[in-house]
């Protein structure tokens, strides 16, 4: 086993429903925070399109091309506005059509009767696919290449998530540390600056506002895979918190 | 006065914080409603990005020139990891300083004494931008060509957005009616995608999962511009629906 390297990730939601606004998204907070926490992969774009075969044709390709990894959400369930599975064959140029474990799944989860073709038209993928197991509803996700197909329903999404991970290469971890300021951005922007640039190969600082306790406030965050440098960071920050006088809230 | 037109946009979030996931964004859901049901404005595409310069300026480059307006969210603060101003200055090619009126009602809001660098950081934009007033916190988003810079937390920008009104263009709004069925989607699926197929031209049908009062049901939601299609999807659609002796949840 090598080194463990930066790894990344792009998540693809894909669905009418989120862009015309009749339905919050729930999905990107939870994968980027399991990505990021679980494996050690960073998001580095989400994109939000609409149920249109050539847009998602054309996102699929480049994204997976540009990144390790690529999380669709959405698109795979029984009915005519679930286009997912079709248009990834389409983007990687590989069959579409039953897959026979999917078909098997499927098929001893409903009963033969009672297996329609709105549900068979869920054992239908990219030929080439491995299947992401479904423990709360039955149906299926799918890999295709480093492509991760899940559905857009939050709790099945959910309840799916950790059979991706052994086909996962996990990164390298960023840890962070907080630090809640009883001041406001424009106090401090000088000296966080001052300190971003000095451990700025390694650390990302970030400063943002907050409202607690019926007071202003500001976190700011710093993110790291050495723990050393994020060690070193938070005492130069600490360290002029202190000059200045500025009250660290303890949460 | 010509006659309205279908009017689109994207959606930018500039943000670190929300690709970690420590932040739940808040913003998409929020523009995505007011665009579509204030404004007749359908949004197109969203993207999350991070704080990065040269990533900001090619989405800017690119969603400016394929979609109507673009609402970009986050990085406007007095922070040195705040790029957005900068960037889209960049990628417009235009100058970037500080803008007189801008400086002006930071000036006066702060008064002399308190108006530190940090503070008139936040009025250093693109020249040629249009100001959007802030009723919240002072500090105005702007306009550059038709791209609407909004700051990130959602109680400022929601303050704001009535302000980008007077420059919008208006499009056409669309409609929708929605049925709640007590049903899954597999029961009804060919159905839909026939009157899907009838009314392909005018009206899109989207099927959605929900799990109410303990039952599993489907929400048919019908989307058009023209109330006269859409009155007569839902027509057929009812029909069929009562064929089929399937109840329709009335909420």
């Amino acid at each position: 086993m090598g080194k463990k390297k930066k790894v990344n990730a792009a998540i693809l939601i894909i669905g009418n429903e989120i862009l015309s606004g009749r339905t919050q998204d729930k999905n990107i907070g939870f994968l980027c925070n399991w990505l990021n926490l679980n494996c050690g992969i960073s998001v580095s774009e989400v994109r939000i399109i609409p149920d249109v075969e050539k847009t998602i044709i054309n996102n699929v390709r480049l994204l997976s091309r540009k990144f390790n990894y690529v999380f669709t959400t959405g698109g795979i369930g029984p009915t005519h506005d679930d286009i997912t599975a079709q248009s990834i064959a389409k983007a990687f140029k590989v069959k579409y059509g039953y897959h026979k474990e999917a078909y098997k799944i499927l098929e001893s989860y409903y009963g033969k009767k009672k297996f329609n073709d709105g549900r068979k038209k869920m054992a239908k993928m990219p030929a080439i696919a491995k299947l992401i197991y479904n423990p709360s509803s039955a149906a299926p996700g799918f890999i295709t290449n480093n492509v991760f197909s899940l559905p857009g329903v939050p709790s099945i999404l959910n309840s799916m998530i950790e059979n991706c991970k052994k086909y996962l290469v996990k990164g390298l971890k960023v840890h962070s540390k907080t630090l809640n300021l009883f001041t406001v951005e424009s106090n401090i922007s000088k000296e966080l600056e001052i300190i971003q640039k000095k451990y700025k190969k390694s650390v990302d600082i970030g400063s943002y506002p907050f409202f607690r306790l019926g007071k202003i406030g500001v976190s700011v965050v710093s993110r790291s895979t050495s723990k050393k440098d994020l060690t070193k960071t938070n005492n130069d920050l600490i360290k002029f918190i202190k000059l200045k006088k500025i009250k660290i809230l303890k949460i």
